[in-house]
């Protein structure tokens, strides 16, 4: 059943989504014995001119 | 009221969407007794390369 | 593969849940062609305090 | 237009969340245009058992 | 803490963002008092076509 | 960055969400170089009756 939303920052490699999806099922199974085929990860890139924090967007830079 | 975030397999075609965002306004009618015009619905279109299944991304095809 | 987040107003009977449930699977099979055990539904209960319209709380009843 | 999902720690009064409501859908108005009543927003209350940031729960208390 | 995700209608411009992003999160600031560092925004900028209303599609335009 | 919404099925403890929590913000650390400060992870608790699998109800057990 675990049903994840991952936001992550464009620009992330298809390799580094494979291993993350393997490697956030595994968790799944180990920690709350989750078959793997129920697990289902949904992953949206977003673009830094799209992501806000701090009152910024990651477009703009840190603050400091 | 009911906001329904779909996400779904890049590829469907604007009349797909179309007419499931015309089938499910109309379960949330019968069903729930929404006025259409309180339904929001938000269509996600997910690349297979964003996918995760059974620890593997749709774009690797299943596993079996 | 169809994932759906469902947010509803707090209240719908569990009946009305499943009706909703196999109306949208039945949706997502004749429109998209998913398989039944690929569409995931996730419905949120969200009481009227946390629903925000036209700038108010659902709790609040509308402006008008 | 806009649909805006917001996870909280649980604990708001709703007197804030009037406020927030109000003032992000004045923000809408006024920066997109958008008429208040096309703005909905759905507030998530998450207990801080359920909220993880640099690898703890919220409910550990910050690491330093 | 505030996590908000916000879905627009495509089109939106980079310093509309930019206004948003900061007047969400001095809301939260001075609502809920959340450090301005604590406030994530992710926004979604979703097409005409993937927008579903009183059962029609945005890019259709209203049914009145 | 990487923001993550995960929708669990109602039941797990504390310490499992804290050891999901570890272990997925160590995976965005390893895999995506993400500053473990820079990992929001919020989970949602939801019923058996609020979660859809092949047109069914989980609370209505596997249709086999």
């Amino acid at each position: 059943m675990p049903t994840i939303i991952v936001y992550l920052r464009e620009g992330r490699t298809e390799d580094q989504k494979r291993e993350f999806v393997r490697s956030v099922t595994e968790a799944c199974r180990q920690i709350f014995g989750s078959p793997p085929d129920s697990v289902n990860i949904v992953i949206q890139d977003v673009p830094a001119t799209n992501l806000g924090k701090a009152g910024r967007l990651r477009s703009e830079g840190s603050a400091s």
